[in-house]
C-alpha cells in the first residue's frame, strides 16, 4: 500500500490565525504531521510507501517518510498519484492507495488499521462538514475532488467505478482546522500535538454553559 | 442490558433557536429520539428494557421503549438508573446499563452495537468537546457526571472501580446541538431526522471557503 500525507507546507493552518501566530501555526502543524506519520508507520498496515505531498519543501524528522513537493492544487497532486499508481506502466506500483491529511491530530494506529481493513474499491472516512479526511483507493478510474461537499462527490464516484465502504471514526473525522478544534487535539491528540497544546494552553470549563474550552496560559 | 436514553421533553435543544422556533425544536427532537430508539431496536443488542427518561411525560410512536418520567437533573436521573440496577436488591435487574443521548441522531443499529459490544467495566463514547454522548456501565460504584469535561471525569471514575474502555465512532461522538451540527444530520442522520429536515433545508457550499451550510428552503 502507497499512503499519501498531503501537508500544505506553505501557509498551513490559516483559520488557526484568531489564536495561534504563523510560527506556531507551522510548528503546530508540523507536530501534527509527525504524529500522523507515527501512527500510520506503528500501525499494521503493510506500508510500502510513506508519501508527504508537500507543497514546499519540508524537514521531516522521520526515517519512515519521504517527501515529495507538488505545489499544484491539492486534489490535483492527489489524483496524480493515483493515475501513476494504477497505470499499468507504473514499474513498481502499490495496488492500493490510502490517502491521510495531515491535520488529523487525533489518528492512532488502530484508526488507520480500520481504515485499510475495510473492504471496498473506494473507503470513505468522512470528516466533520461533508468532508473527507481519509480514503483508500483499490481501482482505477477514480478520481478525488476535496472542494466543497466532497464526502457526497466520492460516495458518487465511487459507485461509478464499482463498492464503497465507509469508516466511522471520530478519530478520523477530527480535522483540526479551527479554533474551536484545538480542544480535540489537547484532548485525544497524538502525544507530539497534544504537548505542544500543553506547553501554551490550559482545559477550562465554563460554568454557565458547562462548554470546554482551551485557555491560553 | 437495559437501555436509557435521556430526553429533554421540556424544552428540548435550545442551542438551535438561531435557526429553528420552538415548536420546530421539540418536533426535531422528537424525530432525533425516534431514529435513536430505532436504532437501537434494530440492533443484536440483547436488549432486556429500552427506557425513555423523559423530563416531562412524552408521547411515543414506538412499540419497543417505555418512558419514565424524572424531571431531576440529567445526572441525577441516571445515577438512580444505575443505583436501581446494581443494588442488589433489585428484583429482576439488568446487570448492564447503556446510556445513549437522544440526539445522536446519526447513530445505526450498528454503532449501537460497537458500543455495546466493547468489553469493559465502563465504556465511553466520546463526544466532541470532551463530552460523553453514550456509555455503557457494568459495575455498582460508577455514577455519572454529564456537566462540563465529563469525557475526562468519567475515565478517572471508572479508573476508580474497574477497567476502562472507549470507542471510536463519528455516530457515537456527534451529538446535534448547534446550528452547524445540522448539516451532520442532513447528510448522515436516520431517516426520520433527515427527512425533516430535508423539507425545510437545502445542502448549500459556499463557493469561497468550500464550507457546507444548510439553507433554509
Amino acid at each position: 500500500m502507497r499512503v499519501v500525507v498531503p501537508f500544505d507546507a506553505a501557509e498551513p493552518k490559516t483559520r488557526l490565525a484568531p489564536v495561534l501566530d504563523p510560527a506556531e501555526r507551522r510548528e503546530f502543524a508540523e507536530r501534527m504531521l509527525a504524529d500522523v506519520l507515527r501512527a500510520v508507520a506503528a500501525s499494521s498496515v503493510p506500508v510500502e510507501e510513506l508519501r508527504v505531498l508537500a507543497t514546499t519543501p519540508v524537514d521531516l524528522d522521520d526515517d519512515h517518510a519521504t517527501v515529495r513537493v507538488d505545489d499544484r492544487p491539492l486534489s490535483v497532486a492527489v489524483n496524480d498519484v493515483l493515475d501513476e499508481t494504477f497505470d499499468a506502466d507504473g514499474a513498481g506500483a502499490a495496488d492500493v492507495v490510502a490517502v491521510v491529511m495531515a491535520d488529523l491530530a487525533l489518528v492512532t494506529p488502530r484508526s488507520i488499521e480500520r481504515l485499510c481493513e475495510r473492504r471496498g474499491d473506494v473507503v470513505v472516512a468522512p470528516g466533520r462538514g461533508v468532508g473527507t479526511n481519509a480514503l483508500v483507493v483499490r481501482t482505477s478510474g477514480f478520481a478525488v475532488d476535496f472542494h466543497g461537499a466532497s464526502y457526497l462527490d466520492h460516495r458518487r464516484a465511487a459507485a461509478d467505478v464499482g463498492t464503497l465502504a465507509t469508516v466511522d471514526s471520530f478519530r478520523l473525522s477530527t480535522d483540526v482546522d479551527e479554533p474551536a478544534d484545538l480542544v480535540e487535539a489537547f484532548v485525544h491528540g497524538g502525544s507530539r500535538t497534544r504537548q505542544w497544546l500543553e506547553a501554551r494552553f490550559d482545559l477550562a470549563v465554563d460554568d454557565d454553559e458547562g462548554r470546554v474550552t482551551l485557555d491560553r496560559q
